[in-house]
């Protein structure tokens, strides 16, 4: 895609933002632990975890049939084997959690964990030249990413860094994402300030539509969150506290109709 | 280095600092404001850094005769063109600052940033490896960086992340890095809590002793800061406040004995 076109597209996006267009997205109907448990990436990103931490979240991965584990890219061999048989993906971060390395660095970091077998990566954008308004290079590095992980079969999320960026830098990160192929736009590493907020959301899945996915991370701590966080937009959730998560949602007692207790 | 010297040798280092032996490293005198930015990498590592912001790093790079700018590697073609012809040296962070991808991803950055003229890399190690007490993995992974530097001509600094290790981990991580052959041991990012301390610096100086550098980073941020890092071992200094440090520095008048007022 060129620049104009790029262009183009991002002020599309912003003025159908703008116009307050009722937004086509459904969220998905989440009623029990389990349904909640297969969107969760189970997540570990410490830089000092060490290898027992790493194989306590892959058994709490397959027990609670998370989505991911998602991991730094030295753990990746260790997960795979762990979890080979599993329904449970193993995600290696990409670039994390500053974004500002080269575009050939970050296809380079996805190339080596797809040959550990890795099934996802989570990249973080050039949050600095976005901000610049370089969209061709924030394009070519997302692509360099994008184009690796499927040439090996992988998924690919993008992480935004939302807190780093104002409502007009998010409208245009998430139609770079789009125009690059991403699977699903992201919106913080938990690592440099700020969160997932459900206006974040709701404006992330405006923007990409109902084709590729949105990932809420940084600061989901409970089922109410999660569950906001999928109500205002989110298809995937990304916390270290997935499984205080799915026990919470799974001791929500739905309200009891006692048949002939009048 | 097979296995069981490298224990070896991280036992005898261990034994050494424990007997109390005095240091034998001389800090380098500093007594002018020109002196202690020579020692200085004019740092700016923020994820949302924007063009403007690292010209102006460049500028004040010059124009202080700092020892480098340290930036990411998005950054490093710009700083090269900006700085050519000058002393101040480009240096590029490598895994940074988690330290937790593989050891081919870290080379890879480093042959990159290479060819793209930067003149030292800044690497950070694999903190939770060490913690695991897989020295082999993290030689191999430090050796990587330092052999790719050190094919390319640059200089390698290792960041060693010193508040998420104990003691005994500083020591092991310096002897490691000096069996590696690393120009510089390096306390930390500044990105994942804790900063250099004098104590640190001390403990690490008498570790790799007088053949290899040590720098002090995370937290410095007056001149006092600087010197006291200096008179305990550090001989590098990585802080974004450089030209504050600086300009207190040359604030600092010596007592003038003025003749003849008695």
């Amino acid at each position: 895609m060129n620049a104009h076109d790029l262009e183009a597209r991002i002020a599309a996006a912003m003025q159908a933002v703008a116009s307050g267009a009722a937004p086509t997205w459904q969220p998905p109907l989440v009623s029990d632990a389990k349904t909640l448990a297969r969107m969760i990436d189970h997540t570990l990103l410490k830089p000092d975890a060490v290898e027992e931490q790493v194989r306590v979240l892959c058994t709490e991965g397959q027990e609670y049939e998370f989505a991911s584990v998602c991991v730094h890219a030295t753990w990746v061999p260790l997960c795979v084997q762990l979890l080979a048989g599993s329904d449970v993906m193993v995600c290696s971060v990409v670039g994390f959690p500053m974004g500002a390395t080269l575009p050939a660095v970050k296809a380079y970091e996805v190339e080596q964990v797809a040959a550990l077998g890795a099934q996802e990566v989570d990249m973080v954008m050039n949050v600095g030249r976005l901000r610049d308004g370089d969209y061709a290079l924030v394009l070519r590095d997302i692509q360099a990413v994008v184009d690796a992980a499927h040439d090996n079969g992988l998924g690919a999320k993008v992480i935004l860094e939302t807190a780093l960026l104002t409502d007009a830098e998010k409208i245009a990160a998430c139609v770079i994402c789009q125009a690059a192929g991403a699977d699903f736009v992201k919106t913080a590493t938990g690592f440099n300030g700020g969160g997932a907020t459900v206006e974040d959301i709701a404006l992330m899945r405006r923007v990409v539509g109902n084709k590729i996915g949105v990932k809420a991370a940084g600061g989901v701590r409970s089922a109410a969150d999660a569950l906001a966080m999928i109500a205002a937009g989110a298809n995937r959730i990304g916390t270290s506290g997935g499984v205080k998560i799915v026990q919470e949602m799974a001791g929500v007692k739905l309200p009891e109709v006692v048949v002939g207790d009048y």
